[in-house]
């Protein structure tokens, strides 16, 4: 049986302008590999709603799971969730239980916090959606469907991701071994690497050069890091020898585990 | 006339998998929008043929310029440079001033490099792309109709869009103006923001929630970040001139520009 698949949808007018770099896209690509949900596409759409709304329809037959960052605030430029209820045909109304649980803290909070119209909104969700409620914030995420949307600010994102995690289904973790050598370029190895890709079609082997200008205990210069990525961790193993043993052909020196990092 | 439109596709089994964390994004968003051709839209695809394929075909038609980055190096899961002449419907065919001048850099390293099956597929071309040659390899990337095909290392993928964007036909460049306030909430200021958006159509006008643990001069703590952005300096700095003055009437002390990075 193989695993079920997600797409990421990150909504921001600041990612698309070069003002915000994401950071979303690397956490939940390596959270969802753990769970089995592999990543199969991300994109980055605009706070339009004809692009949001069309965009989710697309990927939500699509994949067996969509996750959406961004958009839930309390502003203008927040319609994430409006559009989702759109999408799914439903209407957008206040969902109580969250209404109380936002009327409540904000009535705690010292000095007190008005519950406005424009907070109202982040308590209104699509008919039938269930909260994804987390430590960072009373206003909440939520699923419809196989669609999560949750908040953009990472630390928020990633406690509403958290707490939805343990209820998502995943298959069999994708685990991977890395192979890295020192002065070993990846147009002397190709023809060697493609025959090893050909003996594990199950596994996904890719080639990234790297450059280190300097680093810990004196490592240093270019290489290339070859990885084996599959659900068998066995299978990735026997490659990763087999990429060991190729290295070692032509006298380089591989090292089992990712280069030092840049710097 | 409206400027020029833009979508980027990211390609690589590296940023979906976590392993890698984007980073042409942000780059091409700022440079694009600063050539007056806005990103609308980015996506993250794998390196499969058949999503490649029926990716460019459908982007390269709904946007002015398609911009690629990953998949044109010399190993097996380099296979962005084949899939773009599939999308076309054109041979993949040896480009010939490309070989010679990646075998004139070849031979003259010392050690010499082989030109070998692996190397040549790096000067093999879609029939009626134009190279775009770079300083930092000879293997160069390409234009194909509206389709700009580039490197996914950073400093390559920069080097090729420089050397690029020159022959691109912009349109007017996209400004912004910033005004940040310390403790300032976004439920506070919606309902003015949005008359203030109402009263400007032709900006965007986006609300980012910011926290600073620490920063520099004794900044720190929670705000909020205003952008006015748009083709007109004029009408940026006219709404920002209003959110400054919506912010003073509340008590705030708004001030021009970014909020100092996190730290």
């Amino acid at each position: 049986m193989s695993n079920p698949t997600a797409c990421l949808l990150i909504i921001g007018n600041e990612v698309l302008s070069g003002r915000t770099r994401d950071a979303n896209l690397q956490y939940l690509a390596t959270r969802l590999g753990e769970l089995g949900i592999p990543l199969r596409e991300a994109r980055v759409i605009p706070d339009v709603r004809e692009t949001i709304v069309a965009t989710l329809n697309e990927v939500r037959a699509r994949y067996d799971h969509v996750f959406t960052t961004g958009g839930i605030g309390p502003t203008h430029d927040d319609i994430t969730s409006e559009c989702v209820a759109e999408a799914f045909g439903v209407p957008w109304v206040v969902h109580e239980e969250t209404r109380a649980l936002m009327a409540e803290d904000y009535a705690r909070r010292d000095p007190p916090v008005e519950f406005n119209a424009a907070r109202l909104r982040m308590a209104t969700l699509p008919l039938g959606a269930v909260p994804i409620r987390c430590t960072m914030t009373s206003a909440p995420g939520f699923t419809m469907g196989n669609v999560h949307v949750m908040a953009g600010v990472p630390r928020i994102m990633q406690s509403m991701f958290e707490a939805l995690a343990p209820s998502l289904k995943g298959g069999v973790p994708v685990v991977s071994r890395t192979v890295h050598a020192l002065g070993v370029y990846e147009g002397n190895i190709a023809a060697q690497l493609e025959a090893i890709q050909a003996r594990f079609p199950a596994l996904e082997i890719g080639s990234y050069p790297f450059y280190r200008a300097h680093g810990p205990q004196g490592f240093a210069g270019g290489g290339v890091a070859l990885v084996a990525k599959g659900t068998s961790a066995s299978q990735a193993e026997a490659a990763a020898a087999a990429i060991t043993e190729m290295l070692r052909g032509m006298g380089a020196e591989p090292v089992q585990g990712e280069p030092p990092p840049a710097g």
